[in-house]
């Protein structure tokens, strides 16, 4: 895979902006998170624990200012956005099955699927009440649709399992609904609540959808050709439970793997040779190169839009975020 | 337990109210799931089919209606109810591990915990996608504290279960939370959106908050001394996961009884032989009499509420739902 230029620079540029976070992101989670008792506080002290990169929150307060100064309600958006996105994790590993999440075992695996299902459920009912306090009912129409598209895109996965027929438009709409929808509402939400006008909000949109389209097209190419370590997440847990990704999806256009790669999708049963196999040959073969240019091409896409703005410390966050993406693939 | 006079009339009088339904409520509330793909659509189906008695949209309809006339909103509302409401079965029939609902297998048991916990989500969104539409956002903050509080209500009774030492005023807390909490919201969301007044919401909010506290408590009565085939699910499910209920409770403050349910409650293998003596005892002392009472009361409660208000249709149906509730025990 090439390597990025500047990718290490806008990388501890951006170290330095999460580190020297403005929005006290890690603060202001345990602050909503300790009015929490008994086993729902020991849940949400762990999720807490386990960490993750904040991406949610500090794109709705980034994205937020862009346009207007820094307030409570842009504030507790970002809160919000992070617990619909801790929710949606704690109720997708009960979903899948995986064991594992930044290198941390799972809530569903230390304390069962019924608490995981309620501890879902308590951060949904949170990250609303936080939303339902603001002035404009924006924000929470966004993270509405964006839980409803995120339960549609499992649905798609859920039916296309084991389909070795599912094509690059049936791949985007899933990657749309499953991940870039919530991304997507959590950059709109910031503008909204900062008082952007209706273009720029539809701008903002646009942005957020190229990153969450270019996250997730990362994401996949890492779970086929990853290092495990780094990753802190076990890899091909998509091709092991079905899940045709971008890199296969491109694969299985060259014609000496098509007739394969359906077989070995068809048996159901896909073994510790075959991944690797699959995997190298999307190494040798160039295809994950294509995919990452792809992915490169969304966050190309995303940083246009961002043109349009004034060029504040906002759009300097936002700009190293789609570098520090770029990056990770290398 | 005693009669209930005129029971019977008022039993025939709701079923004819709910059968005529004015509000459609099963028409609704299919228009609203048709979108639904896949295996959701299954599943929303099935939750359909089950049936229900729709107690929640039939109480936002008719608070809204003693106190302005039948909108859009209100009928939105009254869906919404009864989605949070189907969401949270859907949810608790998993936490609970619950095999039949409605003398219907439960979601959880014919597609499994995961697709569970996804259609639950689906619901939840769904229903905050309508209330969100609303011209006022108070509907769906009452919503969101109501679901907030009935996670609470199952985290407490997580925490107490096999503790035998639970008093009244934690099983008040518990059950509030657990059943009422949404009842009230339900209540209040109906009057709210019907344009009532902050002193006419705080009444209609204790009504509901009366109804749903007899509501469980009956339940609770039923599910010690209830007969299976009436109900159309198992008895002594609370005792058997360790739930201490008012008859129990109630009993326990029986000198002869006190030890025995301690050692019952430390050992926590609750035999047959065990539930069927805890039965009996209550029956025979009085126990469920004075259980029923204490459900009455709150029953009275409701019904002294409701008389503050004008005597219109809405009214007398809201009136005869206090008596159908009160006939159900015997």
């Amino acid at each position: 895979m090439k390597t990025i230029e500047k990718s290490a620079d806008f990388q501890s540029h951006i170290w330095d902006a999460t580190s020297n976070d403005p929005l006290k992101i890690e603060e202001l989670l345990r602050e909503e998170l300790t009015e929490s008792q008994g086993i729902h506080e020991e849940i949400c002290h762990h999720l807490l624990r386990a960490g993750g990169k904040r991406v949610r929150p500090l794109l709705v307060y980034h994205c937020g200012l862009l346009f207007g100064p820094e307030t409570e309600d842009l504030k507790r958006t970002a809160v919000a956005a992070e617990l619909i996105h801790m929710a949606s994790l704690v109720h997708d590993d009960i979903i899948d099955g995986s064991d594992f999440r930044h290198n941390q075992p799972t809530a569903h695996l230390i304390w069962g699927n019924q608490r995981g299902v309620l501890a879902g459920d308590y951060l949904f009912a949170k990250a609303f009440g936080i939303l339902a306090a603001n002035k404009s009912t924006q924000p929470l129409r966004l993270m509405v649709g964006a839980i409803q598209n995120m339960c549609r895109g499992e649905i798609n996965q859920d039916r296309e399992q084991f389909s070795s027929m599912i094509g690059i438009e049936a791949y985007y709409d899933r990657i749309a609904n499953k991940t870039a929808a919530l991304i997507e509402a959590s950059c709109m939400a910031g503008a909204v609540v900062a008082g952007a006008n209706p273009l720029q909000i539809e701008a903002i949109g646009r942005f957020g959808l190229n990153l969450g389209l270019a996250f997730q097209i990362i994401d996949d190419i890492l779970d086929l050709c990853g290092d495990e370590q780094k990753m802190g997440k076990p890899k091909y847990t998509d091709l092991i439970k079905g899940n045709l990704t971008l890199p296969v999806i491109l694969l299985r256009e060259q014609p000496q793997y098509k007739e394969w790669l359906r077989e070995v999708f068809q048996e159901k049963t896909i073994t510790n040779s075959i991944l690797v196999e699959i995997e190298t040959a999307a190494k040798d073969g160039g295809i994950t190169e294509r995919a990452f240019a792809i992915g490169v091409s969304h966050l190309d896409q995303a940083r246009t839009v961002l043109q349009n703005f004034c060029d504040n410390q906002a759009r300097k966050f936002l700009e190293g975020l789609t570098y520090m993406l770029q990056a990770r693939a290398n």
